[in-house]
C-alpha cells in the first residue's frame, strides 16, 4: 500500500524539510500513527485565511475519513473540492537535554495534503462510519443502537487518499553538544502515555448492565 | 485580561457556529487550556495550500509565543506578515453513549487566530524562550545549561496577541435520545489522561547526578 511513497516523498510537499533525518515514508510507520492518534487537525483555507480545526478521523486501507455536520465549515469547504492537510500528532515522551536549546519532544508525526471528496456511495459511508466509530472504541459500533436513516443522511463523510503523505518521528535519548556530556546536569527522556482512568458510569443508566470489555480494558493500540 | 473577550466573540471568525451551546469566551477557561496543552497545531497559508504544523507554544499573559528555526515554512510565512491560526486541543475522555450517532469525547479546545509578528527585542525573546522551555517541564530552564548567543540567534521567536479567540469545551455524559434510555446498552465516560511514566536517564550521564524532583514527580497541570 501507499505505493507512491514507498521509499521517496510522493511530492515537493511532503518532502520532510527541516530535520530530515527524522523524515519516514514508510507505509507501516504512517499506518500505525494514523490508526493510534484519537484525533487529527485539519487544515482548510476560509476566505483565504489558515483555519485549524481538531477532529476525529479513520482509516480504511489508503483512504482516511473525516465526519461531520453538513453545516461545519470543514466540511462546507470539502464539498467546494478544495484543498485540505491533515496532521496527526503522537508525544511519546519530553527529550531533557543538557542544554536548554536541546530539549526536544519524542513524536511521532503524520501529514497528509490532498482535496478530500464527499462519499456519496452508501456502502462506503456506512463503512466509514463504522470505522470511525471503531477507530475510537474498537467494539462499540456492533454494541451501540444503530444510526438512524435520518441520522445517517444528517452525516457528511469525507474521503481523503493517503497518497500525499509523509511522516515525522523522533525517539531516543537527548543529543547534547559534544562538550556538555560532562557537565553536572541529569538529562534523560520522560516517556508520556495516553492512559484511561475507571469508567464511569451514565448516572441515567437504568437497568444493571455491566460496562463491556472493551470499555473496562480500554487501551490505546 | 483578553480584554476583547470577555463575554463574547471578539470577531465573526471566533464565534463558535456549530454546538455553540458549547462554546466560551471566558478568559481563565482559554488560559487553562492554553497552560495545560504541550503543543500547539499552527496552521498558515503556503503557495495558496493550507499547512498544518505541530509546535510547542507558551503563554506569557495575553501573548501567545511559538519558536523554530528560521529555515522553517512555518516560520519563514511568519515574516511575511501572514495570518495563521492556532488550535489547542485536550481531549479529557470519550464518551460512551448508547447511539452510535451520540458517541463524542469530552474535551477542551481553543482556536486563535492572527497575524504574529516576529519578536526582536532581546529582553522579550529570551523570556519566550524561558516560557517555553518551563511550559514544557516547569523548572527546567534555571537548570540547564544556558543558551548561547549563537543558539539564541539561530532561533526566531513569533508572537501572536491572545485576542481573536474562543474555546470550545464538552464534558460530562452522554447525551442519548430520549426513547433510547431504556435500551440495554452500557454508557458512560472512559476518562483519559496524559501520565509520565518513569523517567529514563540518558545512558550517557557521566556523574551520579540524581534526577530533579520536577522530572520525578513531573505531571502535567
Amino acid at each position: 500500500m501507499y505505493a507512491l511513497v514507498m521509499s521517496e516523498p510522493s511530492s515537493s510537499r511532503t518532502k520532510v524539510r527541516r530535520l530530515a533525518e527524522r523524515a519516514s515514508y514508510d507505509p507501516a510507520t504512517i499506518t500505525t500513527i494514523l490508526d493510534e492518534a484519537l484525533i487529527c487537525h485539519v487544515g482548510f483555507v476560509d476566505d483565504g485565511a489558515p483555519v485549524v480545526i481538531p477532529t476525529i478521523h479513520a482509516r480504511i486501507g489508503e483512504t482516511l475519513y473525516l465526519h461531520g455536520s453538513p453545516a461545519s465549515r470543514m466540511l462546507r469547504s470539502m464539498r467546494s473540492g478544495a484543498e485540505i492537510s491533515v496532521n496527526v500528532t503522537l508525544v511519546d515522551g519530553l527529550v531533557v537535554a543538557r542544554a536548554a536549546f536541546h530539549n526536544s519532544m519524542n513524536y511521532r508525526s503524520v501529514v497528509l495534503f490532498g482535496s478530500p471528496r464527499i462519499v456519496d456511495d452508501a456502502t462506503e459511508k456506512w463503512a466509514a462510519l463504522e470505522a470511525i466509530t471503531d477507530h475510537v472504541i474498537p467494539g462499540r459500533w456492533a454494541d451501540s443502537r444503530p444510526m438512524t436513516e435520518k441520522e445517517f443522511k444528517g452525516t457528511l463523510v469525507a474521503a481523503l487518499p493517503i497518497d500525499e503523505v509523509s511522516a515525522k518521528v523522533r525517539s531516543g535519548g537527548p543529543s547534547d553538544d559534544e562538550e556538555d556530556y560532562d557537565l553536572p546536569i541529569w538529562a534523560g527522556v520522560i516517556p508520556l502515555q495516553i492512559r484511561p482512568s475507571a469508567p464511569v458510569a451514565d448516572s441515567l443508566l437504568t437497568s444493571e448492565v455491566p460496562a463491556p470489555d472493551y470499555v473496562v480494558d480500554y487501551r490505546r493500540p
